[in-house]
């Protein structure tokens, strides 16, 4: 990579500051170009030397970097690559770090001009936490970052992509779109709106009857609701279905309490630790 | 405390061997005596020294000892306590550290001899581990330990057992067996429902597409099935009635969900979020 390129970031965020730290500290880009549409994450981007130069528009960005990263919520990535996408020179790259896929993508490749590349990515290491303050230069280290290509992709574009991550310390994963959705759903999805409902339910004087447990069932919750309400909306049919089996097992659970069924409490505890012990710590 | 008195620990897991090892710190038990069904338990019990001695059987422990704790699964600890009872010495104080307390509560007071002195306890410090090996002397250090004393509990009784939890650290909070039961039902058993339910989905093939947040919703689901389906049918009635107002609170989010209605969305995760902030890491 000529080391005279400059990275774009749009939205630095907890995963968009952390590309920018990340990023430098591979020395591969000449200079780090950030634009956030809140001027207070940029200033605090630049004061973390998360980028080097706070943009003041999209377009005083896009001309300028060789890759560009949309690091903000989903419902605006798409529109965001598409509108750099026209102002940017000819084979720069463009990606994102969005939760959901087969929307961003699918709106994106309807619109993106023919010598602009894009392939869309989700890095799996998000956390509740977020904005700049919370960006880590080690995020990515060791992480899966799922790539979603499509049989419209350029090689080229996922070459560069997964270059690119890897640069970073992830690990990367190619699957489809629909694939990314239908799993992440479950995955991601599901568990943060099961945290969310029971988040809610916690009258306030009842701190001090709370343990470890309930802590880490709802750590999620505490996660942007603006960002999250984009993500269920873009991935409303997967996540939908994904809540409709979950509905089927906490009726088997229900009944089994109903019933004072010790056999079928047993054996579905059973089979639900025996996943969660495979997966590990 | 006559420093000549014995304690006395019946099921020696997590909860029990921790007791050991918290007593043994303060020095103020002659001899720590202790009993499991489980001769393997008892083994690494004594090797871990949560125990000075291993009984064979309850008799052996039960006229020994001043304080007698039982840490066996909801569905023994009633059982363990009236047969104790019968053959312990006059004034000898029994607790336990059972997760529910309403029926336990209940079916000890019902058979307790008159010079038996009890009180139920509850230290919220459980955790997906189980076992003697995962017991540690500073399980209790500033945790909350729930005392649920009724209108028939001996005020010696819970004023020695308050004196001995603050010995091993804990802090003490005193509420009725019956709020105790309605309470956890929320803070405790539901999410574990919750966990399990999710961590039984997951196909063992999506391992890479799992990042923290479901690794901390569902961590619950590794704890003993025995253990917890016990809990479960012994607060069934309180278990129902939370999991149908999170059931009303899931059919919420469905709905927003199914008719893309952000602005409902995000009303919802933000009162979950300030929920969830409020209660701290």
């Amino acid at each position: 990579m000529n080391s005279a390129e400059s990275l774009g970031i749009v939205g630095v965020g907890l995963m968009g500051g952390s590309v920018g730290l990340a990023a430098r500290r591979t020395g591969q880009f000449a200079r780090i170009l950030g634009y956030d549409r809140r001027t207070d994450s940029l200033h605090r981007a630049l004061a973390k030397r998360c980028i080097d130069e706070a943009c003041i528009d999209l377009s005083q960005l896009a001309h300028r970097c060789s890759i560009i990263v949309v690091g903000t919520p989903v419902d605006r990535i798409a529109e965001s690559i598409v509108r750099l996408s026209q102002m940017s020179r000819p084979g720069t790259l463009f990606t994102d770090t969005g939760s959901t896929k087969a929307q961003i993508v699918r709106e994106i490749e309807a619109d993106l001009p023919s010598e602009a590349l894009f392939v869309g990515s989700h890095p799996l290491c998000g956390s509740e936490k977020h904005g700049p303050d919370a960006a880590r230069a080690d995020l990515f280290e060791g992480r899966w970052i799922l790539l979603t290509p499509t049989d419209r992709t350029p090689p080229i574009a996922l070459t560069r992509a997964i270059a690119f991550w890897q640069s970073l310390g992830g690990r990367t994963k190619v699957l489809s779109p629909e694939e990314h959705d239908r799993i992440l759903a479950l995955t991601s999805h599901l568990p943060h709106l099961l945290a969310s409902s029971l988040a809610g339910m916690l009258p306030r004087d009842w701190h001090e009857y709370v343990a470890t447990g309930f802590r880490d069932t709802t750590r999620l919750a505490a996660g942007d609701p603006e960002v999250w309400s984009a993500i269920f909306r873009a991935n409303a049919p997967h996540v939908l279905a994904v809540l409709q089996q979950f509905q089927a097992r906490l009726d088997e659970f229900r009944e089994a309490v109903e019933t004072q069924d010790a056999t079928t409490l047993v054996r579905l505890l059973a089979q639900a630790k025996g996943s969660r012990d495979d997966l590990g710590s």
